[in-house]
Order: structure tokens, then sequence, then C-alpha cells
């Protein structure tokens, strides 16, 4: 509809998750209207991501370093794994500012119907993290949903046998929420994890 | 809190209208997974759109030549001048296949609280268009909201002395839409310009 160059800009604009047709039509106005400096910057910061960040090799969260901060960070405990989805879980639980030991990102959780299995997941590598025995207790910390829960029963099952102890984050009313509006899941487990006082 | 690129494409990208701290991180992370082909062709689309677009010198619509596409088509009444506030807004009317004169882009509507008055907007450059008396009918197709208002009363008190046909784009109750809950403005324009059967 629009002259080549703007269309194109739509269409990618549109390819982007949760960008429909009018946000990208809208986006893309804004970027012509911006000052050409910003845009320049927008579109160096994208192909410079590509460039640039890679896996940490040891426990696969982004970085611009063969070894992530994390992993470099020699005041973290050595003890603590904590195992989670994705990256973005590493920046959710680092914002809490709770917990001090390292992660794992799995890359993923189990999805029988997306065609995960435990193969495409970092199973492997953690267990090869967990040989020398450094690691004294595996946080769990995949996602509290249907794909979560099975990953996290998958990995108690494998790491049992390598007798580390085992915990996984506990699932509860959310801090500032209303009873009255919990769903029932969600009410049930604060009930078996209600704590003694 | 992300190492350096990836936290630079998430500023980058929260700076776009409509994508909060969460889109642009979901969004970062995806650029992250994508092809790099894929990418390198969006920070391309960006960096393109900036050097090829530029305003039509006629009607001010966003175009990729000296002279937009629109302008340029013999095949369009040129006696017909249809008056918009953006080149969205060229394009949801062109979308219709029911106009086939020409537009003037006029860059916004008056909005005092913005500091937009009339010289803010391309009113000089319209009132140039309609010297030679190729124009019959001015179509004043502002939006139907406070600013588009003002701008269009604004629009037809200059346009009266011309002498030119001024029309205005009907308000009433949009097609497929349930009489029950239109707002009582809509229901009343609708009541204002009903049509004899």
């Amino acid at each position: 509809m629009y002259d080549g160059a703007v269309q194109t800009l739509i269409d990618e604009l549109g390819r982007l998750p949760g960008i429909g047709p009018k946000s990208a039509q809208r986006i893309a106005f804004h970027i012509l209207e911006a000052s050409e400096e910003d845009m320049i910057a927008l579109a160096h910061a994208i192909t410079e991501v590509k460039s640039k960040i890679r896996l940490c090799e040891i426990c696969f969260n982004v970085s611009e370093h063969e070894i992530c901060s994390i992993c470099r960070d020699e005041h973290r405990d050595t003890g603590l794994l904590c195992v989670v989805e994705e990256s973005q879980d590493v920046i959710a639980i680092e914002r809490t500012r709770t917990y001090n030991g390292r992660y794992h990102v799995l890359g993923g959780a189990i999805n029988p119907i997306g065609g995960i299995g435990p193969e495409q997941l970092r199973v492997r590598e953690l267990l090869t993290r967990l040989q020398d025995d450094t690691v004294t207790e595996v946080i769990i910390a995949t996602n509290p949903n249907l794909e979560g829960e099975a990953t996290a029963t998958y990995l108690t099952r494998m790491l049992s046998p390598v007798g580390i102890t085992l915990s996984r984050l506990a699932s509860g009313l959310p801090v500032g929420g209303d009873l009255e509006y919990a769903d029932e899941v969600t009410l049930g487990r604060a009930f078996e994890g209600r704590r003694k006082l």
C-alpha cells in the first residue's frame, strides 16, 4: 500500500513478537518522523546485538564474553546453582537481590506439543557441571506452569541419584495480591506450602 | 542489567511508541534468537526508510519520489482534494476504494495544548494549491475528535471565501456497530445526519 521502503519497514516490524499491523504502522511512522541519528542508533543496536552477543560457555546466559559476568564474579556462591528456562529469568531473579549463586539456562522447558523434549534442553550440560563436587544445592526455578512443572519433575528424577540437595521455588499467593481473586490452583498451592508461625 | 549490547537494544526499542519495558525485552530476545539475515533486513529497513522516504512536494504524503504515486496518477480526478491530518489517513481512505481524487496532508491537527496552531500545519500550502481553478471540491477528512473538528472549523472559515465546494466526512454509527453501545455524541451525530429513504 505504501511506497516501497515504508511498506518494507512495516512488514519487517510486523514480524516482531507482539507487534500487529497497526502497531507496525505506528512505529514505522514514528521512525519516519524521528531524528536520523536516533534511528541509526536503533538499527545499529539491532546489528550489534546479533554480532556481539553469544551464550556464556558455562551457564548459557546471554553474554558479550565467552564467560558471562555472573560466572566470572568471584563473590558468587559457587555451591548454589539455580536452573532456569531462559536468560530473561536470570534477570528477573537478579532483580530480587536475594540470590547470590550461579545459574544454568536450560533454553526452554519440556513441551511435547511444541516438540521440545529433554534432548532439546541443556540437561546434559547441567549434569556435566555437577560432576565436580562444587555445587551443593540445585534450585529448580522453571516457570510455575505445565511445561515448567514437567521440566522440574524430569530434572528431579535425573538429579536425585546424584545426591545433591534439590529445591524448587515456592508457589503461593503473589505478594500484594488479593486472596479473593487468586485462582484455585495458586490458592491450593499456598495451602500446601503454608509455613508454621 | 543485561550485558551491554542487549541492554542498549532494549533501551532503544523501549523508546518506540507503544513499546513498554516488557515488550522491549521480549522483542530484544526475539532479535537475539532470530536469524542474522532477518535482523539485518530489519536494521536495513529502518535506515532505508530514513534515507529514501521524503514528503511529496505537492500533497506532503510520504513518498520515495519528489512527487508521490497518487499525485503522479493521471487517472485521478484532479477536481477533488481530500484534506487529511496524516499520511496514515491517506492509506486508510485508499483502502476503501471509494475515493479517486487527490490528497493534502496537513501534518497534524490544531491542538492548542500541544502548541500546534494553523501555522504549524500545511494550510498555506493548501491555499496555494487552490489558486488555479483545478480543484472544485475540498473534502475535509480530519479526525472526528476535538482537534480534528477544530481544524475542520478553521479550514471551513479559511476556505469559504475561496468559493470552492467544501464538504466534511459524515459522522454516525460505525457499520457493523451496535446502537445500544454507541456513545451519545456519535448517536446524536447519526440523528443529525439522518438520510431520507
